[in-house]
């Protein structure tokens, strides 16, 4: 099995962003492509440029990311039935998007030609065929997304089965076969994948749904059965019940078919690249979740636990660090030591196994895991957690107190005015700002009285802004976790904040961001 | 197929009860039991009466309970490896349960007895034999759960084998194999499958774990080559990353198989199951679940929405009412009076093509989208505004102002105080309160002022509290979307507002949350 090739696609910036409540920022686009890119991801569709102004967007500012292993592919449709291909407005976005790689999908099923196109079947033929060259014909890399494909056998095999021949003969470079109601079952899609093999020769992919429960067998079943591509997402998200978990997927390939996709060094960070993206999503990683959740390796006291240190594959399938886990033996939310010191080398901070510093940093990261902290999407937090915890950071500034009000009255915009005593050496100042909202008010306020110390920091400026409650069992009361990402226009960088008040947890995380941009100035210096 | 027969044995009470967050009252476990029976599952296991004394209770009070389908199972082991039969105290709290089955687990991976149990392989053997023939002679009927058969067979498969034999001949009624670290591929267990049935006449059970997201698909592959039980618990719940999904397996058994288990008319309350345990265990069905999530079957607007209402086959894999779920238009993309019709009669509003209000309705929620709101997770502020724009809706009370300060001051809790003016009728309230954050201040101001015209107000709280920034170029001065769900402890409805002040939008939320609620309260008079 060693041998085998498999490529693996991703779709979380176009299908998994079909999901209710998922919501991605070109910014969060970006992010989410250089991590995939950064974790071997080979291919990622970033987009439907033909839907919407922001993923034209998006194919523009991706040119300009130094992308290491992943190329870029963009979604779409064959032409519409009755226009020519080159007058069809979405096949144009395509070009335009000048991505390398189109992934288009047309129609393998009766059913969806007549009652849905409302066209003839011979007439899809050439939708297929021409599309496909027309995109070649202006220099595009061809993915033909066979829609349907497991369906559209079951009704009409020899229509099926024609559909893609039609599309290895245009020039398309996959033939990427989709369960798009996710609806088959794991030996029908084998055994399907398996009779295609015999008819096609142009490399297969796997396109699987969740509908069933079953799109991470499904896909696993269409690589036994031979396609060398297989499409899903981070953490399954996508319309209806997601698609297909690569979450799950990488690492039943990596660890239990043993072939290597990503490779073991970057199979441990799985779960950093779940929670990421999680975060990016604004949704939470369910604690159940295979591999990546925070329970996945949870032993429960008595005979599991004693086996499990007897010897861990008594109770569990996958050594956890193998994705970047961790066992859990009681309720806590330890940050391991060996974690911490890969994380600290990766964010260029001096520490080993020997340092009498290091526990004091792991006891204190314990503690803010405990309150809710997360630093996955915050780094730049961390690293200043770190560098406190080790006497290498000294403020730059103090926040003495802050106080914001709030008032909404009829027929009006609402106000919200901010007061903040901030202290500097010996200096402080008290000042007040007017804002967008109370959060607004008092980054402005902090800005203003921090202006006259440190003009830089009129460079930077707050570009996202992510609030998750935890524990919503208490609603408004809960407490919050505020995400902030601050650019100063070449890079952007994540703090963290949190508390039961919405006010603090950010504030907290807008100091952090200051803080850290002013010692990196430092540092350069 | 339609001639085989399936049992399905439900470990939601014992198994199920394992998952972290997870704590079943006796009552509930009784209700549990009730439901499960009402809706045709063959065997109940209801706990471990060797283990803890709440479930040695339920054992008594299940006797009285009318079950009509299903039988009731106590789980245990088999005796400790240096003690007889008779003098082991689990053995005999399942004799004391007075259950009609008893479902004892045992070692089938040579690992596990030498390194674990810290016997002989010998003695293993004859802890099993021992075991079942204990308790036949007790009257007691035995299914035999062979745990970690998959990773025994894998390391040592005439030992693994031999251990089900030697069940067989102590009179085991079924042997259930079982992937308990849940690392098991699909096809690997199809095959064990199939060999053990070579050598097996005992019908044969599997009880699969979920930690590579394929319990479903390993719990259906086994059944296609030949095991007659399946175990599971509903939602597949759990430890770690839960057990089979019955909730998944039972709708592809019925319209995918063809094997009828519990019949089409019970299928139809799949989702009131669901929901019903859900709602014991307090856990969320996250939306996307298979089947019976509430997006299982959400169309977005445009060609999947108008193709589905051509022909539901083109984006369903079955329909939505077999499962007692319904198809749910996304009203995200709202722009359609079709669309909006459609929504409207899910909601029970009268409202038709050529009502003349409707073009008032569907101008004012494109308004609004265009304001960054989304209705699909709003439910309740949708009917609402539908109910405004027809006139069919009077305001119950107004807002007049309402203000709130937050300070935060070093080393103190930071405090939020909010102050509200309400308007009902000529009467006007003056109050103020204090909460965890300002907007959890404001609501308990509400409430306050509210409370001496709609005591009942009492009854709902706040479940859960999302907050969404749009369009995050603009960091903290961008607009927010605030979603609110509320639950008056029987149902559950969500609410959203929109505005650049995430106070406003907040406060909105809450005001369409509780008018929605009285709106209900006043039409259900």
């Amino acid at each position: 099995m060693r041998e085998r090739r498999v490529e693996l696609y991703d779709t979380t910036l176009r299908d998994g962003s079909q999901m209710e409540g998922i919501s991605f920022s070109l910014e969060d686009k970006l992010k989410i492509t250089e991590k995939l890119d950064e974790f071997g991801i080979h291919y990622i569709e970033g987009g439907w440029p033909g839907s919407n102004p922001k993923d034209i967007e998006y194919f523009r500012a991706v040119k300009d990311l130094p992308l290491e292993n992943a190329e870029i592919a963009a979604f779409g449709s064959t032409r519409r039935p009755r226009v020519r291909a080159e007058e069809d407005a979405n096949l144009n976005a395509l070009v335009d998007s000048e991505a390398p790689i189109a992934t288009i999908f047309g129609k393998s099923w009766d059913l969806h030609v007549t009652r849905a196109l409302k066209t003839t079947l011979e007439n899809n033929l050439q939708m297929i065929a021409e599309s496909i060259e027309y995109l070649r014909e202006h220099g595009m890399r061809v993915f033909y997304d066979a829609e349907h494909f497991f369906d559209g056998y079951r009704a009409n095999p020899e229509y099926a089965i024609t559909t893609i021949k039609v599309a290895e003969e245009a020039g398309a470079e996959r033939i990427v076969l989709a369960d798009t109601n996710g609806g088959s079952l794991p030996s029908f899609v084998k055994s399907v994948v398996e009779k295609v093999k015999e008819e096609i020769k142009t490399p297969l992919g796997i396109h699987a749904h969740n509908d069933s429960e079953l799109a991470v067998a499904n896909s696993l079943m269409a690589f036994e059965a031979g396609v060398i591509q297989i499409q899903g997402t981070i953490n399954g998200y996508g319309e209806r019940c997601g698609n297909a978990n690569l979450i799950s997927i990488i690492p039943a390939l990596e660890l239990k078919y043993g072939v290597e996709v990503v490779g073991r060094e970057r199979l441990k960070k799985l779960k950093e690249l779940a929670h990421f993206v999680a975060e990016l999503a604004n949704m939470e990683i369910p604690r159940n979740q295979p591999y990546v959740g925070d329970s996945a390796f949870a032993h429960k006291g008595g005979v599991h636990v004693s086996a499990v240190l007897k010897d861990p594959r008594t109770y569990e399938h996958i050594p956890p660090e193998a994705v970047g886990n961790r066992r859990k033996v009681v309720v806590s939310e330890l940050s391991g030591r060996s974690n911490l010191i890969y994380k600290a080398k990766e964010l260029g901070i001096d520490i080993n196994e020997n340092d009498p510093k290091l526990q004091e940093v792991v006891k204190k990261i314990k503690e803010l895991e405990f309150l809710g902290y997360h630093f996955e999407a915050a780094e730049a937090s961390l690293e200043l957690l770190i560098k406190k915890v080790k006497g290498e950071y000294t403020p730059t500034f103090e926040l003495e107190r802050a106080m914001v009000v709030s008032e909404i009255l009829p027929d009006h915009s609402p106000i919200s005015e901010a007061t903040v005593v901030v202290k500097v050496g010996d200096k402080k100042v008290h000042t007040a700002a007017e804002g967008n909202g109370p959060v607004n008010a008092l980054d402005l306020a902090l800005r203003k009285a921090l202006s006259e110390f440190y003009p830089e920091l009129k460079k930077i400026s707050l570009v996202d802004y992510k609030v998750r409650v935890l524990g919503s069992e208490k609603g408004t009361a809960a407490k919050v976790r505020v995400l902030i990402q601050t650019s100063d226009g070449r890079r952007t960088w994540g703090t963290v904040g949190v508390s039961t008040n919405i006010i603090e947890a950010s504030l907290n995380a807008i100091i952090d961001s200051m803080e850290y941009w002013l010692m990196k100035g430092r540092e350069n210096k």
